[in-house]
């Protein structure tokens, strides 16, 4: 008998998510637990199997219909060795073996990789990449992290780094980044980064409608920049705006470097909706080359938080394939 | 019987250069003939047909002993549909059937990609890309050409376009670009980009060495400016500097983007050897991050011309091995 059902996990400092997938790729049950990163690894370890065992149980499946494990988290991490070095948020996770230990717990094969990774493979497959070969997302948070997917395969690199969008050099000798570097996309592209650019913009005398808020010592977001800007506040506009250039112009670099049929736009930025990519499309279209038109297409995600659960169990599918083909 | 060489072409606007590979990619017989590509398309390809008798018949082969002809020839082109819609330098190139017609004559498979992309791969497999899976080329001349190669395999794109590396913005809103784009890479890193800066800072007002030839109205290149820097212009010095920054940037940006193995830097430029590596390297280590090491090795291209037609005829084998894997 073959197992039909792949299960993803999307492990994050708050949350996990988890969800199961059908033999066709289809969500077809899924839930949400707290991930109580503060009790350290051995608790949240815990909290996987169990959770594993819910998701089969609540699907109404046995074990024996689940052929594998994705699994997505915060790297560093290796997806080859299946260890992960460490995780943002995550307190005690230091060279952990999970794909290991967590094989061994739940007696399934499993498949790590990390939770951009995951969440740009499950656009790609089940939601704003679908239907292409080629893809680029771009997840627009705190910082930008990203996912690239070439002939439809995730690139994941010589050391397994690849697709950290957000380092690319977008302003040579621009502001610093504390990874060390200088004009950083997620310096100018990233939603901390358009609030940062409002304060200091304030902090140098630019009058701003935010400027009471700040004053009365409130902390700007990119959410408040944005209804500032809507609101037709002239600051507010012209970072949101150098934000979309910002965005457009590193879309035209990776237009170059890969060709990819479609550029994806996720994270929390991506609440903004059309006023983030009207003019992020628009800018592009001014930015880019004559020569051809091999433009990609710039589309919002698709998926919300459904993203890495789908993303990493349809890679553990792959895996799974690739290990006994026949 | 198998058939266990392959025949690389590599047509460029003034030479066409033919080798023949042996099944373990070793070139064993090369020959290298004038285009004449002011004679128009059907004269050249007479020539290109008679090439490959010409290299059968060198190597001491019958016809039966090749498995394939692999093709490099500047684009715009189409590697999947084997049409040359036009090529730089070769007047009457117009929406070639080229695969069709050249299979037909040569009674042969052939495989076409363009000029740059069959150079990298040269590279990759027998060059300053051997023992690596993932590796990016800069072929740094008139402008900036590239090829990506991930995992192995030659990154085409969507459209067929990826690995424009030169048009890759290095400055938001800088030097125009005869291609449309503002700040593309190729204004900053190219052989013509060295030249034309300088000659514009010259005209400025700025002093150097060179400064005399100018007004006798001869024209500068990049191999001048080179040649005054070593010998303390203080302008030439700046300008090359700030060419090899430029490329490091591009280099940092290559490296988060898809974490390759190796960047190699080839065309006319790097017969400037250490004075372009060093300085490259050493603007790459101070701009790149410090959160992991995952640094690309950069490294100077080692084939010289015969990048091409081994990458062509490689290419060639890989594509014949596709089509009858068993």
């Amino acid at each position: 008998m073959t197992a039909h059902y792949t299960i993803g996990i999307d492990l994050g400092g708050t949350n996990i998510k988890g969800g199961v997938l059908d033999a066709s790729g289809t969500l077809v049950h899924r839930r949400s637990i707290e991930t109580q990163a503060e009790h350290g690894f051995e608790h949240v370890f815990a909290r996987l199997v169990r959770l594993v065992e819910d998701l089969i149980r609540g699907a109404g499946l046995a074990k024996s219909d689940v052929a594998a494990i994705g699994y997505g988290t915060p790297g560093p991490l290796s997806h080859k060795k299946g260890i992960v070095y460490a995780s943002a948020n995550l307190p005690g996770w230091k060279n952990i073996p999970l794909r290991e230990r967590f094989s061994a717990a739940t007696e399934l094969p499993v498949t790590l990789d990390n939770d951009a990774n995951v969440a740009a493979f499950g656009e790609f497959v089940a939601g704003a990449g679908r239907g292409v070969r080629d893809m680029v997302m771009l997840t627009l948070g705190t910082g930008i992290g990203g996912g690239v997917i070439v002939n439809g395969e995730l690139v994941r690199g010589a050391l397994e780094n690849a697709a950290e969008i957000g380092h690319m050099i977008a302003v040579p000798d621009g502001r610093p980044c504390p990874c060390g570097q200088r004009g950083c996309l997620e310096r100018y592209g990233s939603a901390n980064a358009i609030a940062e650019r409002l304060v200091e913009a304030v902090q140098a005398g630019e009058d701003s409608s935010l400027k009471v808020r700040l004053d009365a010592g409130e902390t700007i977001t990119s959410v408040q920049v944005a209804q500032a800007a809507r609101a037709g506040d002239a600051l507010a506009l012209r970072i949101w705006d150098e934000t979309c250039y910002y965005l457009a112009i590193g879309c035209v670099s990776l237009q170059h470097i890969l060709n990819p049929a479609r550029v994806v736009l996720a994270g929390g930025l991506i609440g903004a909706g059309q006023q983030l990519l009207g003019p992020v499309r628009d800018h592009f279209h001014r930015e880019t080359w004559r020569l051809a038109e091999d433009f990609p297409q710039i589309e919002l995600a698709a998926l919300g938080s459904d993203a890495g659960v789908i993303g990493a169990a349809t890679l553990a599918r792959i895996e799974q394939r690739k290990e006994s083909p026949h």
